[in-house]
């Protein structure tokens, strides 16, 4: 919801939702949209170099990179795919009758369906795995619900490229695009829109949030929006590793100009434990980027002056060539200085830069105590260390939370999580990425005494379409 | 959220939350969670006889209903006992690493985890069942969450019993009770809260969801409102069994007085095909009933009045000796004249009222396209007739599709679900009844490359605690 409008939306939000209600009535198999998934991969696949540049020229991210993104969109996609074909996700269930339980039990049989039209309002910083055909888009058609998506105005020729070619592996109104500040807000106000996936920032997520909330009939919003994610290196991790690791950390926050919803931006550091130093000398080579718009760059910059302002936190800015790129930044501050003014160091800044937090043993407790919800949380210990109660008082407060590695980079699984509490998101109870995203976009349906005929097949006696199901 | 401020809270919303916030904080493992449920479940039983005297007092309700709704209470709790023992619920997913995948793999755990301390807003017409150990706090307790209950001012005497007796059985905070409309409001938007559940009306269910989407840190607000509950009677089944229909509907309708959430409010029945004369003369020799508060009584006569004087609808109203009691009515009116004023039809009117809409088999699609989401949808159709375009066209507005049959008196189990869009409840994803109520109260996390001792044992290698559970 970052700024510019961009001209020539060629479809209303009326429209948009007219041909998404059309489509939903309509409907479609378990197999169709199985079959779609795939085939939008492969002409994700298919068009990729062309795609690719496209990208590159709008975001300024590296080909690399972007090639990258193309294959795991792809591979998102698929496995949507595989998640509808195989049928768990439906969380059928099937009860016999039971006259003699309190009260009686009817035959009862429960599964879940597709909500209606959804809004996906996409993501600046991805834009193939959190855009037109991203995670969202996914999960929503894996689910059976047709998406009217908000291209973000930061590659609007690549949203209308992508939905283009979406639309020639798709049947009419299952994916549609709209374009602009005012059709976002309009959208996630239509009464024919059932639920709205969006990943962006706080500030944009919140205003969407309250418009859904503030509907006569309000709908779910599903707001991915920012995080700090915290990491915690031990003292015996340090001792082991200082070097390792913070080479590891100025790589990890880096990378991509740092613009990662994932970018691990506070780091606690024993004080005197090597890892500032290795985190210095690591910067030194670190690349300068051209973040994705001047907005955002000028965003970066009044968000480095910042923590400069601050007394007694110390800024390590690297001197670059590049008037346009982002320099990447270490900030170095004392536990007790993060404690007198934590607002300042616990305000995501999206870019290349993050916080060192320099802290002895008997102050970890308080550091973590203020913090707010993460999606993730990391912990580098020491080989055989036990970090039981650091990883439950850590863990607590973040929806995946991991050892000895970095944040950035997000795995595709059945056992992916990635939410948390507000900030991090607008939906405590659930995730963006993983096999479970697909539920943002289904609801539940109990059929009591239902003639065969009326049930779906996933629901009838014998399972015949072999779907994981509960049969009580 | 109905009236009247009771005096006399001893406990202040911010004791009672940090109270629960400590509680949250020591946690309780799924096997104590497990024998709390059925130590409740036991004493309410065991008090039975005094408790069921006490809300007969307050609400007007008979004895031996009330006496059912302890059953089922019990019933409740034990149930969730068992979910949370089998820890199903709890979903977990075990990933192993896969270096090859786009992007690789590490090893990724996930399960549930209870979101901390949860505030539970009760019924008038369930005093029991939907109350201070009702569904709600039922399935937070199992979920690991502790409760604060706001006591709803139709039974405070009963309320502060029931709250007595689980402070028994439960260690400390794990439920506390508040009173009074301001602790309602306060409770919701208290920072240490993070979730909460509500039974009630469709007005004061919205004045408190705004409060929860209007926090600084918003929080999710599951609020099960009302519903006008259609049911569609078809011709052949008109023409099978007008009479046990009729006598039928009029027996849901004026259960207990028509003080249920599922009681079939509207009912579309084939015009000349008999249902209407059984419904009359079932209807003299209904019962009437007080309702539960002076103030719902005085707004059933307002909601009948509104019928009255609609031009085009009859009001049958069986004149009753009792001054304080709701006379069980039946309003008549045919399509068109529904047509001409549906708001008028399908606003609720809580009480022993049920409207019947005269309909020709062209005009049924218009009707049901009327319709707005309630929590269930009833078809009565012929022996052997199809009605899979009709369950089709029912289904998709209703959270619970039922046949043959009437929708007050809700199964407990794995399949059921009580839940449906706005206005039905606030969380058109969630059900407040069945197995699942419980994820209500839960949010994942993912464990990426942890060290066994971090992980809970759900999630370890070999599945030492025999859950259900995915190894991906």
């Amino acid at each position: 919801m970052t700024g510019v409008e961009t001209a020539g939306a060629a479809v209303s939000v009326d429209e948009a939702v007219a041909a998404a209600r059309a489509a939903f009535r309509t409907g479609a198999t378990r197999a169709e949209r199985s079959r779609w998934l795939e085939a939008l991969a492969a002409s994700l696949e298919a068009d990729r170099d062309e795609l690719v540049a496209l990208a590159a020229r709008e975001t300024h991210l590296a080909e690399t990179r972007l090639t990258g993104e193309v294959a795991r969109t792809a591979a998102q996609l698929r496995f949507f795919g595989a998640v509808v074909r195989e049928g768990a996700y439906l969380e059928a269930v099937v009860e016999s009758p039971d006259p003699g339980s309190i009260p009686p039990r009817p035959d009862l049989r429960r599964m879940l369906r597709p909500l209606g039209p959804v809004a996906v309002y996409t993501a600046s910083n991805f834009p193939f795995a959190f855009s037109v055909l991203g995670n969202d888009t996914a999960s929503a058609l894996a689910a059976g619900c047709p998406v009217v998506v908000k291209a973000h105005p930061g590659h609007p020729e690549l949203s209308r490229r992508t939905a283009a070619l979406a639309a020639q592996a798709l049947p009419p109104g299952w994916l549609t695009l709209v374009e602009g500040m005012e059709a976002g807000r309009e959208l996630v106000q239509h009464s024919g829109v059932a639920a709205a996936g969006f990943t962006g920032s706080e500030r944009g997520g919140r205003a969407l949030f309250d418009l859904a909330a503030g509907r006569p009939q309000p709908i779910p919003f599903y707001g991915e929006l920012g995080s700090i994610n915290p990491v915690v290196v031990t003292a015996s991790a340090a001792a082991e590793r200082a070097e390792a690791i913070g080479a590891g950390l100025v790589a990890s926050f880096t990378r991509d100009a740092g613009q990662y919803c994932t970018k691990p931006g506070l780091v606690f550091v024993p004080r005197g434990g090597g890892i500032e130093d290795a985190a210095r000398a690591a910067l030194a080579s670190a690349p300068a980027s051209r973040q994705l718009t001047e907005g955002m760059t000028a965003a970066f910059r009044t968000g480095l002056g910042r923590y400069s302002d601050s007394p007694g936190a110390e800024v390590v800015t690297e001197p670059i060539a590049e008037s346009d790129a982002s320099a990447p930044s270490l900030v170095l501050v004392d536990a007790d200085e993060f404690l007198r003014e934590p607002a300042v160091y616990l305000a995501e800044c999206f870019g290349p830069v993050s916080v060192l937090v320099r802290y002895s043993d008997p102050e970890l407790e308080t550091l973590l105590d203020a913090l707010e919800p993460s999606l993730t949380g990391t912990i580098h210990r020491g080989s055989a260390e036990d970090v039981t109660a650091l990883a439950g008082r850590l863990g607590g407060r973040v929806g995946r939370l991991l050892f000895d590695g970095w944040p950035t980079g997000v795995a595709i699984g059945w056992a992916q999580h990635h939410g948390g509490s507000w900030p991090a998101t607008t939906a405590s109870v659930h995730t963006s990425v993983g096999a479970t995203a697909i539920r943002r976009w289904l609801t539940p349906i109990a059929y009591q005494d239902a003639p065969a005929d009326v049930l779906p097949a996933e629901l009838r006696d014998g399972n015949p379409l072999g779907i994981p199901r509960r049969d009580a």
